[in-house]
C-alpha cells in the first residue's frame, strides 16, 4: 500500500519482519512438539530457542539463488543457530509454515481491524444516543419522506456496524486455522499430533482435512466480510456526503485549521475524507473478487493464490483499517447543524405530513384509500407548485374540513408524532456496544 | 434465468405469483396484528382473510398506469375484498411489504438451496469414504507429488462444503428479519408492536432499527455467501477437470447413453458439466460485486437497488441450485479409474520418495539439510532424465548406501507409508453430515 | 433477462430462434462455398436451399438425447432437407457454427445498441444546445463552486458517449469476425478458401488464426465496452437524481400522468428511472468481470465460457438497451426549472466570485498569492457564516478596497463572465452527432 | 506495489518525484503560454524557467499543514523561484494539474508497457515461427482434439496480442488529452487558447469539454484494456501450466540453476511463474472494476476517484509490466519437448483421426452422416476401451473395408494431413510484428 494510505498498526503487521517472526514462530512450535516427541534432543532444542534468529538480509541473499523464499529463510536461520539447525523445518513443507503463519498474520490484522471497529461501533452508538431526539427530515430517493430523528440515522450505522463485526467474526473462526499436514496433506513426514500440538500452542484451530494449504474459501471469506464493511463505510460516507452538501448542509466532516479546501476557491469545504473512503470501498470489493478467484487452486494447491496474497491482504488491511480510522475521526468530529436541519424540515411546506393526513381522512371518512389519496395528492400538488403550506391548503378544501376541524388538522402537523417510538428503538440497543461474546 | 439453467423449485420460487403470494402473506399478518389491536373490526378481517387473493393480470393492468407495484397489488387485492379492502395496507410503506417479503423468498430460496447443499455435502462424505484408501497421487503446481488418497481429495471437498453452509448460515441469520417502519422506519404510522407481531408470524426476527428499507449488507451476505460456495463447486469441478484430461484420465464426469462428444470427434468425452459450472461460478461472483455495490444507498433508501436484485437473486439463486445440483449428479455417478490412478503414481519412477528418502538421511547420517537435500536433488535429476528408478539410482549412489542399507532402502519406497494417517483424518468426520445444529 | 427489462429488439435477437436462424445461415453459406468447389453437387444445393429450415421443437427433442444442441440442429435441419441434407455440417466443427453465429448475433445487438446510442447522443447534444446559455451553478463535492451553464453540463455528456460509441466500435471490428477453421484450427475437414468465403458472404472478417474457437478476448472488449456506457448512463443519471433532489431541484425526471410517487407520500416525484439506470449498472460491471474470466480458457479451448455467455450476453445487451432508451426517454422529457437554478446560484451570496476576486486582487495588488488567498478567504469565511454577501464584506475591507474600488468590485460579481467561453466550446461540436466514419 | 513486483521502469513513472515533475511540466507550459499572451512578463518567465524547481521534504511540510497537496506543491515551487513565484498557478484549478498531469503519467506508462509488449508479441511470432511444423495434439475440453502444431498454438497468442495492442492504443488515445479550463470546465480564468498552447507543447489533445477534471471513462477504459491484457497473459500461461504437467510434460517455464522447486520434493519443477501471472491478472481484473466505478462521479466532480488511482494505477501497471517481463522470460527460454509431443499425439491409438475417416466414410458410401458417425464412433469406443489402434479396428470392420481398403486406409492416418494449411496460416503474418502505425 501506498504510503499515504498506511496504518501504523497494519504497517507493522505487514512488514517483512513480522511474516518472518510469524514462520518463525511456527518454526519452533513445531520443534518444541519434536522435543517432547523425543525426535529432537532436549539439549539441541535449547540451542535451537536460544538461537534461532533471522537477518533479513541474509534471507533476500540467498533467496536469490534458490529462488524460494521459505528455503532462503529456513537455511538463515540454521545458519544462526548452527549444527542443531538442521533439526529446523523437520518434516515439513514450506506451506505448512506459510499458511500456518498465514492464518496468525491475518488473526493479527482482524485484531486491529475489529478493534478500531468495536471503537467507531461505540462511538456511532454514542453520538447516536447524542443526537437521539434532533429532528431532521428522512429521505428517500434524494426526496423528503417523513421526519425522522439524526439520531436515528445515525444509530442504523452502529446496527450495521454490528453485523459487520459478525462477519468478521465468523470470517476469523473460519481462518484461525492452521495445518501442518505436510506436502499433500497426509502427514507422511510430520504425525498428526505435531499438528495439533502445534496449533493448540498458536492458538489455532487444526485444519480436519488439508492438501499442501488451508483452502481459500477461508481467505475468501475474510476479505468479502472486509468488502462488505468497506461498503458500510462507504454508505456512512455517503451520507455525511449528502448532508454536506451546499444546499443542504447539515452536517459536514471535520475540517482541519489550516486546511485549504480547494487552490480555486478559498470557501469550500469539501468531505474529501469521505469521499476517500467511498473510492477504497470500490478497491475493496476488487480485492474480494481476487480472493474468490483465488479459490479454485488446481489439485493439491498451485501457487497462483500467492501473488494475489502478498498484494491483496496487506492492501485491503490497510484500507480497511485506514477507512474504519478515517470514519471514526469523522464522526468523533461531525459538524452537526441543527438549525439547518429544522430548516430543511420545513422546506416542504407541510408535505411530510401527507402520509399522516391521509390516514387520518380514512379513519374519519368513509371515503376509500382511493379517494383519500387522491384528495391528499391533490392538495399536495398545489402546496408543491407554491400555493401555500399544505395544513392551509387542507383547511380550505371543503372534502377535508368536512372531517376534520382545523383543531385537529392542526394537530396532525406535529414533528413530535414522528418521532414518539424513538426511545423505543433506542432501548432495543441499551446492552449495545459492550464486548460482544466470541463463541469460538 | 434462461429456461436452460432454471431449477423447478427456485422457478417456483422465484415465479411472479410466488412474488405476490408472499405480499400477500405480509399484508395480512399486518392485518391480523391490526386486528388484535382493534384496529380492525373482527368482521372485516373474517371478509379479508376469506377473500383476500389476486389476479396478477389485474396487476398489471393496473400498475400499467400507476407505475407502482405495490400500489398495483393493494389496488388489486383491495378489489377483490370489497369495501373491507380499505384495510389493507393500513399505516405501510411499501417497501414494509417488498422487503419482508423479499427476506421470505430469499429464506425459501435459501432453504432449498441449503437442502440440496446438505445432500451434496452428505454425497460427497460418502464418497470420499467410499476412497478412502484407493491411492492416487498428490499434485501440487499440476506437478506429481507425494501418494495420497482419492477419498482424501474428496474428503477436503466435503469439509470446504461445511464452511460454505456455515457462512450460508450466518446470511440466513441475517436476513431473516422483516420490517413493518413505515417510510423512514420511524413507526409513525404503524406502531413497533405491530411489526413484533408481523415478523413473529412470520417467523423472522425485527430489525432492531431500519429505515424505509432493510439494509443491504444483509443481501450482499448472502449473495457473497452464494458466490463463494460458487468458487467452492468450481474448485471440485476443476479438479475432475484435470482428472478426466487424455493423459490423466483418473476419473470422469458420467457420460450419458446416446450422448454426443463432439460432432466432429467421436470419441470424446468431454467435461462438459464441469466446464459449465466453472463458468457458472464466475456470474455468481459477478452478481456478488452488484449485491456490494447496493449497499451505499441514499440516505433512508433509494432504490437503486431494485433493478440489481430482481435479476441477481432469482438468476444467482438459479445458478447456485443447478450447479449443486449438476455437481451432485457428477459426484453421485463419477468415474474413477483405480486402475489409471495406480499407473499415474508409477510415472515418476520413484520421485514420489525422494523427500521421504531426503528425512531419513538426514536422520540417519550427520550430513546437514542442505547437504542431504543435495544428493537427493541430484539423483532425482537423474531419475527424470531418465536413467532409471530413484530406488536404484540412490542404491547406486555410494554416498546414500554407506547409511541406508538396500532393505532399509526398499522399504522407503512403499506407498502404504504416505497414507498410513488417513484414517484418523477420516475419524474427525464420523458425525459429519448429521443434520447441524441451527442457533439462531 | 426479466420481461420487465427486455426490450423488443433485443427480445428479438437473442431469441432461440433467432439464433438457429443464424446458424443456419453459417451452414448455408459453408454449403454454398462447397457447392462452388465443386463438393456439393449443384442440384443438392438446390435442394438445400429451398428446404433448409428447422423446428425448435424437434430440436429440443434430438437434444434430449444427444445432450449436444448443434448436433441436435444439424440433424433437425437434415430431416427437413432429406437426402442432400447429408451435406450440411461437411467438415465442420459446432464451434465453426456456433462462434461465427455467435459474432453475427453480438454484431446484430451491437448495431440496435449503437444505433439506439446515436439517436441519444444526438437527443443529448439537442439538449444541450437548448440549454447553452442557462446558468447554474457548477458544483465539486456537492459543494457549490462557480457558475456554469446548465448546457455545458449536458454537452459534457455528449462528449463522454462519442467516446462510448468509439469503444464499441473498436470492439464491434474485434468482434465482426467468424472462424471456419474445424475442430482446433488447422482446417483439416475444410479448406481456408471455404472460410474466406462463408466470412466474406457473411461480412465477416476472417480469424487469420484461430483454435476450435474464436478468442475471448474480443467478446470481452465487447462487454467492457458495454459495461463503461453503463457507468457513463449512470454517471448521467447520477447527476439527474442529484438534481431532483428536494433541496436542489434544478431538474427532474419526467413523471407520468396517473403514476404515484409513494404509496405512502403522495407528494413525491422520484427519480426512479435514473435509479434503475445506476443498478443495472452495477450489473452490467458484473458481466463484464465473468467475461474477461472467460479469456484464459483451456489449450484449444474448453466449454466454460459457454454458461456466462448464454446468460451474460442477452441480459448485457437487454440491460443496456434498456438503460438508454430509459435515458433517451428521460433526457427527452427532462424537467429543467430554469428559475431553481437561479436560486441556487445566490445561495452563496456571492462566495461563487471568489476565485475571480482573488486572481484580480493578486493582479491588482503586489501581495503574493498566499496573503490574497488568505484575504479572500478570511471574507469568504464571514459570508458563510451569514455575516452577509461577499461583495459587501469585501467593500468593507480595507485591504481589498485600497486596490479595488467598489465599482470594480461589483463588475467582478458578474456570472456572464464565467460563462463567456460556452459558445467557444459549443463550436467545438458543431459537426458533431453526424454519423461518425466507420473505419473497418 | 510491493517491492518484489515492482518494475523499475514503473517505479521510475510512478515515483512521487516524477508525479511532482509531471506537475511542474504542467504549471511551466501555463506560464509560457501565459508569456506569450503577455500576462507573465518575459524577465519573469526567465526566473521561472531557470529556478523552477521542487523539494519532496518543504512539500510534505506544506500539506502536514494545508492537508492539499497542489497547494502544498505550488508554495514550495514558488517559494524556490522567489517574487516571480506568484505567477505559477495562475488561474488554474488543481485539476487542471494533477488531471493532465495524470494523463502524461498514464502515457508514460502505457509507452513503457507497449514497448515491452510489442517486444513480447515479436519474441512470441518468433518462437511461433520456430515451432510453425512441430506437431503436437489440439485439446478441447482438455481431451485430446485433432493434430496441430506447437506453432499454430504460439501463433494464436501473437495475434490475441495484436488485439491487446490495439486495445492499448485507443485506450491511449483517449487518454491523451489534457484540460486547463478551470473550477467547473468554463475557462472562466484561463481561457481556451492558454489550455490549446499548453496541451499542443505537451503532446496532448485537448479535452474538448470537460468539468473539472477529464471524464474518467478514458480512465476505466486504460485499466480495462490492461485487465484483459492480464487475461490474455493468463491464457499463455495457464497453456504452459498445462503443458508442464508431469502426465503431459510437451513445455516447461525456465528453471534458473539453483533454484528449488520445493523445500520437501527436490524433483519438482513447477511452473511457478505462470501461476504467478494468473494470480496477477486476478488483481488486474479487481483494479478494473473499481475503475469503472469511478466513472459515475456527481456533478462536476467528486474526489472520490483520488484514492482509487493513486493505488490503482501504479499497481496496475507494476503488475501488468511485471508479467508482460515475466512472460518475456518464460516464452524466451521456454523449454519444448518435441519428443514427448509425439508421445503424447500417439496415446490415443489413432483416435484422433476418426473425424477424418468419418467424413472420408461419409464421401465414399452412400451411408448418411448420422449412419457413418455410429460407426466411428463404436470403433472409437472399442479403441479407447484398449481393443486397439483405431486404424486396426476399423481396417477389421466390414462396414468400413467394404468401401475403404487398407492402403486407403493407412493414407488417412497422416498427421501432415492436418498441418498441410500451417504455411498458409503463417503467411498471413509474414508482416506482423513490424512497428504498428499510430493514428493519432
Amino acid at each position: 500500500m501506498i504510503e499515504r494510505y498506511e496504518t501504523e498498526e497494519m504497517k507493522r503487521i505487514w512488514s517483512e519482519e513480522n511474516r518472518f517472526r510469524k514462520w518463525l514462530e511456527v518454526e519452533l512450535a513445531v520443534c518444541e512438539a519434536w522435543t517432547e516427541e523425543g525426535r529432537i534432543p532436549r539439549e539441541a532444542m535449547e540451542q535451537i530457542r536460544n538461537k534461532a534468529a533471522f537477518d533479513i538480509r541474509r534471507i533476500s541473499e540467498i533467496e536469490a539463488t534458490t529462488h524460494h523464499d521459505v528455503i532462503a529463510f529456513v537455511s538463515a536461520v540454521a545458519e544462526k543457530i548452527g549444527p542443531e539447525g538442521r533439526y529446523v523445518h523437520l518434516g515439513l513443507t514450506s506451506s505448512d509454515v506459510v499458511d500456518t503463519a498465514g492464518s496468525l498474520l491475518i488473526l493479527e490484522a482482524l485484531e486491529v481491524l475489529t478493534r478500531a471497529l468495536r471503537d467507531f461501533s461505540g462511538l456511532v452508538l454514542e453520538k447516536a444516543r447524542q443526537y437521539r431526539h434532533l429532528p431532521c427530515v428522512g429521505r428517500t430517493h434524494g426526496i423528503h419522506g417523513e421526519p425522522t430523528t439524526f439520531g436515528l440515522k445515525v444509530l442504523n450505522w452502529h446496527y450495521e456496524l454490528q453485523r459487520d463485526m459478525e462477519r468478521l467474526d465468523l470470517a476469523r473462526r473460519h481462518i484461525a486455522a492452521g495445518k501442518i499436514s505436510g506436502a499433500v496433506g497426509t502427514y507422511a513426514h510430520c504425525p498428526p499430533h505435531i499438528e495439533a500440538k502445534v496449533c493448540s500452542s498458536l492458538g489455532l484451530q487444526r485444519a480436519d482435512v488439508s492438501n499442501q494449504i488451508l483452502q481459500r474459501d477461508r481467505h475468501a471469506e475474510v476479505l468479502t466480510a472486509v468488502a462488505i464493511l468497506g461498503s458500510t463505510l462507504e454508505r456512512i460516507a455517503t451520507e455525511i456526503r449528502h448532508l454536506q452538501r451546499t444546499e443542504v448542509l447539515e452536517a459536514a466532516e471535520p475540517f482541519s485549521k489550516g486546511q485549504k479546501g480547494s487552490s480555486a476557491m478559498p470557501h469550500k469545504r469539501n468531505p474529501i475524507l469521505c469521499e476517500r473512503v467511498c473510492g477504497m470501498a470500490r478497491l475493496l470489493r476488487g480485492y474480494s473478487i481476487a480472493a474468490m478467484e483465488n479459490i479454485a487452486l488446481w489439485h493439491e494447491r498451485d501457487i497462483s493464490h500467492s501473488s494475489v496474497e502478498r498484494v491483496a491482504w496487506p492492501d485491503a488491511f490497510h484500507l480497511a483499517h485506514y477507512c474504519v480510522k478515517t470514519m471514526s475521526r469523522i464522526i468523533g468530529n461531525l459538524q452537526v447543524d441543527a438549525e439547518k436541519m429544522g430548516k430543511n424540515l420545513e422546506l416542504t411546506k407541510g408535505l411530510l405530513f401527507s402520509q399522516r393526513v391521509l390516514l387520518h381522512l380514512i379513519d374519519e371518512t368513509q371515503a376509500s384509500r382511493e379517494e383519500a389519496y387522491s384528495i391528499v395528492q391533490e392538495n399536495a400538488m398545489r402546496c408543491w407548485a407554491g400555493e401555500g403550506h399544505l395544513k392551509d391548503l387542507l383547511a380550505a378544501d371543503e372534502r377535508v374540513i368536512r372531517f376534520i376541524d382545523e383543531a385537529s388538522l392542526e394537530k396532525l402537523f406535529d414533528y413530535g408524532y414522528y418521532t414518539r417510538f424513538v426511545d423505543e428503538i433506542f432501548s432495543r440497543f441499551e446492552n449495545s456496544g459492550e464486548v460482544p461474546q466470541q463463541n469460538d
